[in-house]
């Protein structure tokens, strides 16, 4: 039963909304970001059952520490902790990397009293900089110490460039889930997609749960891009205490609707974005074809300045259809913008007025839906438009 | 033997330079751009002979009437005249566009007293507006009057966002070859781009000419990027008036010459360009898979906004590579960036400084090389930085 998004965050963090059995949360700062920075840094969930484990991680070829020590760990399938930092990706930090990722696994394993392979590494930050262990270890003994049922703290501590936190929740009869995420640039098609953590005390066993994670990213961590670029260190993780009996189907249901409410707050909280961006594409031979389109239009620079600039030039978004690499036939693309027609049979529509569409493309929610042939294929990307303000924060010495 | 591009330039300007026997120029105002604009936006070019004609095209499957028209042509193999404006892109305009496309090519012809089908038109401008051809028609007598022996009035004329005109000449004996080329924005792997019109007077054959093109394209202008954008609209075309003999293998140079001369102007006027980039792959199992490595970290947003704040966050550069799709060992990466050390093996060079990479960055000119592991293949990219100009020029209404 999903309430609604601002209400479901706040009772998550007043502590008295749907926590899931068996997990508790700390965070602190650890110095990692920097010596000034005072915030949250150094976040831990920790579970009291050896919890069920799956996980999807980042395409990319280079790939960081925590992801080559996690995308193991999920295939063992079992967890009993979280340890996530901010500030430091650990990654193109070579074999260093991955004895800085153990000994710190280490040493929270020691207080936590389990083995240190079942607790899953996770990094986001700067890339090529060795993690600080000697700032981080002598930290641990009192980030397990703080271990408590408000899990705010972790949803801040994974924090970067985020301006909110990002949490979400559902009940799934006496059980429940909740999600973690953290955005909010490098942003990019093909993976989960930075870092998330969904946690439930549903009984589940781990063939059932990498099976709702995997079909969970497609339609949500999948469709959504900030900039195209994909990151070394996507990483979504699902652990399952187990603590619970549920309904297979709601668990299923309420899994794929918190992932997607993360994957959406991300994009609504991408760098610099003005504007929330839906991309409908249908009509092209299959689902993947539709999607390839949609996501040349919803990465294609000359559309999202646009967007940002309120500039009704459609013309730009029948362009990318057609660079797409997707075959389509020109005189088959449609094109409705905030329910305008815009494009029918490839030419612009006999309604359309320059000044309609650029008043419709004030809003800060804009849906562009394309017919790109007679297909039966649909699939919808969500993304942001590009403003002065993505270049300066990705401008910005050591962001 | 090539001059100084500068002087080269100048010359060409001044009338007194490099310009190919048997063709003549002319440019006019005839209202495309709006009718507030008074400056140039349609050029012509007159040849005195049936010049063999050879032609590339935009691969977007969304093309412009132009292009349509022009591939026949080009099939064909000669012309008399090459019509060409700025303002419209006469695309996504159906029917219609290759009607008013024909009736400007009915036009010219007429008052040049040739066949329309050897008027080769181009276009360049808004997608998606009908050409205002009841401007344009009356105006043609006077376009073909002022048909003179100076080209850089024709440089002028197809300008859209470009700062300054493009234009680049080489001697190749007695003959010469002069090319012109419009940027700057929209500037796309995988085909040419742009409006580009390369001229000789060198007796050459059309199969020659087609595989002088050919040739001279894949490391030019396929080798250059600026939004990752493909237009509707690219298109170079060549034409030779066969008046004079020249050594084949020094055309093939001197063309080459000239056509990289313009792409590489091309980028450094690319929409709110701060930076010249040049990145260098080494190292793939092939050429090709080069190339996709070296436009992945080109096309990336990070990369981009990265350099244009000297910000040295080499990851992002190892980030694209990882990316690409193109199979990579990430301890076989190593980076330099202007000459420095970054990436050895995957991880951060020992000798690397992050205070002298920034100051390394702070140039207008910068290389990165990157060797991809221990191939053979290599490709060279030319790129920009992406910095706020490029936001505002893109993001105004109706550029």
């Amino acid at each position: 039963m999903p309430l609604r998004i601002g209400q479901e965050v706040q009772a998550v963090l007043r502590g008295t909304g749907v926590i899931p059995k068996g997990f508790s949360f700390s965070a602190i700062n650890a110095g990692i970001k920097s010596r000034e920075y005072k915030g949250l840094d150094l976040g831990l969930i920790a579970c009291s059952t050896d919890a069920v484990l799956s996980g999807v991680f980042t395409r990319n070829l280079v790939k960081a520490a925590p992801v080559i020590i996690g995308m193991e760990q999920v295939k063992k399938g079992s967890a009993r902790a979280v340890l996530a930092n901010a500030g430091n990706a650990n990654a193109c930090t070579g074999q260093m990397g991955i004895a800085d990722a153990r000994s710190m696994m280490e040493a929270v394993a020691r207080e936590l009293k389990v083995r240190s392979e079942e607790v899953v590494p996770m990094s986001t930050g700067t890339i090529g900089v060795s993690m600080p262990t000697e700032r981080i270890i002598p930290e641990i003994p009192r980030l397990v110490k703080g271990l408590c049922a408000d899990p705010g703290c972790f949803a801040r501590a994974i924090m970067t460039t985020d301006t909110v936190p990002k949490m979400a929740a559902r009940r799934v009869g006496e059980a429940c889930v909740l999600g973690f995420a953290k955005g909010a640039g490098m942003i990019a098609p093909n993976m989960a997609t930075t870092l998330a953590v969904v946690l439930t005390d549903a009984l589940v066993d781990k063939q059932e749960l990498d099976n709702i994670i995997k079909t969970s990213i497609s339609s949500t961590f999948n469709a959504i891009t900030i900039d195209g670029d994909m990151s070394t260190n996507d990483t979504l993780v699902a652990l399952a205490s187990g603590l619970v009996e549920a309904d297979p189907l709601e668990l299923r249901y309420a899994v794929n609707s918190v992932i997607e409410e993360l994957a959406l707050m991300i994009v609504k909280d991408g760098e610099g974005a003005t504007k929330f961006v839906t991309v409908k594409v249908s009509g092209t031979s299959n689902d993947r074809d539709a999607r390839i389109v949609a996501m040349a239009v919803a990465n294609s620079l000359l559309v999202k300045t646009a967007l940002f600039g309120a500039d009704p030039n459609w013309g730009r978004i029948v362009a990318a259809v057609g660079y797409s690499g997707i075959p389509v036939e020109p005189r088959d693309i449609a094109v409705k913008i905030q329910g305008l027609d815009v494009v029918e049979g490839g030419v612009q529509s006999r309604s359309f007025t320059e000044s309609s569409l650029h008043e419709a493309l004030k809003g800060s929610k804009i849906t562009i839906e394309i017919v790109a042939g007679p297909g039966q294929g649909r699939f919808t990307v969500w993304t942001t438009d590009l403003s002065y303000k993505y270049v300066e924060i990705n401008a910005q010495y050591r962001t």
